[in-house]
């Protein structure tokens, strides 16, 4: 009866670098409705209305955007030597700090993953308590949920030169499994895969410059689709740049707009998708003419930005 | 590395009963949406637009409505014997089927749980192929979606005489895990528990008749709060008889209707809950003065029948 | 060519007394998201995020909650006078102050109706001038719309003692039209009437304790249902008292919640109904049977409160 | 007191040419949910779900797609005379048809207006009379509404050559007010007028190609912003021709999809927009640097052909 698939267990936060610490923690906080929890160096610790975690975001300041580190929750709190080892055994440098090293956080597994991507593997995490509870036991913050109602950190996109070989290493060595892919005769362009019952918990992409390391957006969940419409309405009034949306994508069914923070990461907000409950899920691959609808189902042409800018 | 807890993976489908099987067909198709695939016995098979399952509703004629089965889907093929061995050791009668005895269904366990409800697992099952497939790859029908929209079988509500024995053994054995519940001094009334990310894939309320095997209600996924309310116009409009809401639960933050199918089973449609992606949760306890917002956040009272009329 | 129904052009503003100043201001401009735009005498004057009117409605302190009274805008600046004679005519006591009277507001005419409430009735009134104008030139307030989103003044429902006798004196000498009533075999029980092409600008309900000059209640419009669905969120958070919904009025397909501001008066948060363009509306008769649909469409029903409770 | 504003009262319905006339009438009933009500010579009348006339909208066969002629209703039954003398006045020539000439329609005049656009105006109307009532009596088709939910024919686009003169014609001749306008130093480029409390009944935009006479689009009301991004679903799984949308203008604060019916006429699918009750609106002028976020307030960017193709 036992389940012997390694398999992270869940997206539990993401850093991102920037250059404009004072306006992108404005904007992370006041306009998308993250709420902050603790700083400590260049760092300011972020969670939004619907996490019980203590942070999902951290926002460092650094010399450019991009992406400090990605940071998975495993299933069990002894898994955390268990991947070390399968680490070493897949011949990737990482180290093991015990609890405390990193705020609200227990031991520790931290690597670069071969397309890198700074990555950290953990069990243990204090959870929020609210100061002031709402009588909506299960949410941790009252009503009404502030700015534009970010409720959750979603998924992460991350690019990559080879997508085939990052599909490969992450459904591989992490266990993720695959849910969508945009196929071409030359390989993958883009996969979506998840370690939950979400559609996505990680996406790839092929990055548009060849490069290493890079982070295409972080997403954050919105209730419904009215909910980023007056999103949108808000980006507009404050002049964030959007890069697209809002609109559909076919792949992963999302409602999304993207826009840039003012550190210049790629921030999205997201609803819709749908869940994958089953164990025998069939990815779904978008290839030949469908390619066309898998990127935009609804809404404008992605810009060229989309394809290249990543931070 | 080892994940050893044994845990079905995911609500399947679930067989209910109706002396009225041709009004129960209508109201399950041309009003919820659902799509009949295939007739056996006195059996229809239907799936909800968003399923990729053959079936995940049986509509059987019989003298009363209630609970025919329901069907949970192990996360391994070779699980299931396992399983057998699991029920053997906690004293269930059981019996092992295998493939085709259920139609699209591969080799099963099935048992009478202690609480009186018929149960199968399994793991294998056949995929439906959509006859005119949607554009949108990962959505089994076309748009625009039929009926009032009900998307897939999201969870089921059954009644125990004792929930704080039902809670332990669906824990203990099955592997739920509790998510919410609501508590007395004199032990819990209602729990809310899941093996999915889902807030709820099982919940278990106390029977108000002190009876064994009844089912209180299933529930139908619907987009968002705005599709529940035309879905109420629609009710409304057919004489569907509406037992509670549109309201709000504090209680897994659903937003619901309850309905009587013509059979005379009570199915909710549900939009709303949250998810629960953290391997961590602490179970979020409604007592005391709470309760009242756990079981109406917000909407009309619920009715004495809310309490008493189980199927 | 000429037209010549006199006819009062639309509701402009109305005056709650509120025992509890603060708390109630507190109420209006925190949770509902008015925006304070002057303060003479004992009156906070308010308006919504999508008037251009200076104030839509003015909280005066008084011993007891209540109607002050109610302001309707004429069609062309030279009517007051016209009304002024139409008053003598059908005599109704009256008064014409000229223009500054009351802060922002033009020469006006002031009677009490044959019912008890206070009116005034003028044309001119100053505009609000943003002091930082959305972008969204149509738009007095900046996005995102503060509090739950009350957007303007949409109705007002009085009591009167007999309401045919009322429904004609406000048809024949206000020259509201007739769009819906609810209608027994005594008389009709409510009547909901326009002079703009809204289903309502002015209800009249039969008074539960027979009395002259109460206010039922007083209407803002929310854009959505689901937007009314996330107030209602926020009122249970507050602890505001819910008087009824959410639900669904079959008459005039209103999709309502009621609650009381600390001062006691009823307010209503409304979404729905629909547009009445066309010159030859035939009025909806709810009766018999179908008085109970009209009460209420979908929801809990509605407490006795609702049917004795005005001010 | 008399009110002498010459003014029509309202949009009635329009005729649209079609070389396709099956292939239209499909989209316009199955797609957009309208509601065939009768056929004469080469033409179907259609109405929408919340239309209580006998038709809206009529598709007549012909050799282009194109405008046959837009009708308004005025206020009271013997100004069709007064708008005879009016046209007379200011030099248009014009017929007077007595009832009966056009299915369910009175006394009717009958002109072409100086910018090339075929127009009627009456009184007297056929009021539909459902077959099977709502139980929701202000309804007048039962729940669910069919297709897409297109409730009602809400405003006309037309072009012009001179965007100017036509304002000026229409608000003098026929009582438009001007409610917006997107302005340049060269004169306007496009108006956006009503007759009624909406923020436009007719839009007059400046013809990409000079010509006389020309539909830019005809729009139907859907009931919120969550209804027509499903109708974005379902035009996608159709293979409808989108030519611009879901987005927003800043214009009229219009949540819009655009699409070519299968004849080729341009049909908006709007939701959103604005009410203006007080009499002394004062027009929003977009000019300079505005006018790019009137034109897209979000969304992708429209395409040429939303400038150019006219039918």
């Amino acid at each position: 009866m036992e389940v012997t698939t390694p398999r992270v267990h869940n997206l539990h936060h993401v850093e991102v670098f920037t250059p404009k610490p004072n306006e992108s923690l404005d904007f992370f906080t006041r306009v998308l409705g993250l709420h902050e929890t603790h700083r400590e160096g260049q760092s300011v610790y972020l969670r939004g209305a619907g996490e019980w975690a203590r942070y999902s975001t951290i926002l460092t300041e650094g010399p450019e955007p991009g992406l400090g580190h990605m940071a998975w929750q495993v299933a069990e709190p002894d898994q955390v030597e268990g991947w070390a080892r399968r680490m070493k055994d897949v011949g990737v440098e990482h180290k093991l700090e015990s609890g405390g090293s990193r705020f609200a956080q227990g031991d520790t597994l931290s690597f670069t993953g071969p397309f890198g991507h700074r990555t950290e593997l953990f069990y243990d995490f204090e959870r929020y308590v609210p100061a002031e509870p709402s009588k909506l036991l299960s949410q941790p913050v009252k009503f009404p949920n502030p700015g534009i109602g970010a409720k959750r950190l979603d998924h992460l996109n991350i690019t990559a030169r080879n997508v085939d070989e990052a599909r490969d290493w992450y459904t591989d060595v992490l266990g993720f499994k695959l849910r969508e892919a945009a196929r071409t005769p030359d390989g993958d362009i883009g996969v979506w895969m998840s370690v939950t019952s979400q559609v996505h918990d990680l996406a790839i992409m092929r990055d548009g410059l060849g490069e290493r390391g890079r982070l295409h957006h972080i997403a954050y969940y919105l209730d419904t689709p009215e909910t980023l419409l007056r999103a949108a309405d808000t980006f507009v009034e404050e002049g964030t740049p959007i890069d697209a949306g809002p609109g559909k994508h076919g792949l992963t069914q999302a409602f999304f707009i993207y826009v840039f923070e003012p550190g210049g990461n790629r921030v999205e907000l997201f609803s819709g998708g749908y869940p994958i409950h089953g164990p025998d899920w069939e990815p779904i691959i978008w290839d030949g003419a469908a390619i066309e609808k898998a990127i935009v189902w609804y809404g404008g042409q992605l810009p060229d930005t989309f394809f290249t800018v990543a931070t």
